[in-house]
């Protein structure tokens, strides 16, 4: 892999504030950050990208946003469809 | 509004199918269309958004994909921000 992978910020169940602090400390090094999620957790992901907009307003604005769907085995053998998304967060040109 | 309103479609709380069914009957007769929802709903919006594309492979791609958010009173009387997606679905470039 040649992307580094401390660029992307994958959401779960933590609360959003840790995923919004980790963004937040990645942007101070990074030009871009990409934060991922999919299923359920793409709602938590546009809301961290959302705040972390506002605590740092005007300092960053949403880039490409970009969905999908990835195949997943369930449990019961099955495969499922499942969405995802990817925000990517960057410098706001000056 | 000189938008048509029946170009976009809001994701509630109704089955996935039905915003699935009403997305493909607009785009039979429509460039683009939007698809719109806020909050837990965000997940089930980009469901839509794959679903459509699924079922009318190859004919329909996703275009812009927004996200926002709103400020909303709740019912309390306090001012809540509600993040926002919005999904463009159009034709396939020939």
């Amino acid at each position: 892999m040649s992307n580094n992978i401390k660029d992307t910020i994958f959401i779960g169940k933590k609360p959003l504030m840790t995923y919004v602090t980790s963004a937040i400390i990645q942007l101070a090094t990074m030009p871009l950050i990409k934060i991922k999620a999919r299923g359920l957790s793409i709602a938590h992901a546009v809301d961290v990208a959302q705040i972390v907009l506002q605590r740092t307003n005007p300092a960053f604005v949403i880039g490409d946003v970009k969905i999908d769907s990835e195949s997943l085995e369930s449990q019961d053998g099955r495969t499922r469809n499942v969405s995802t998304i990817e925000i990517s967060i960057k410098k706001r040109a000056a």
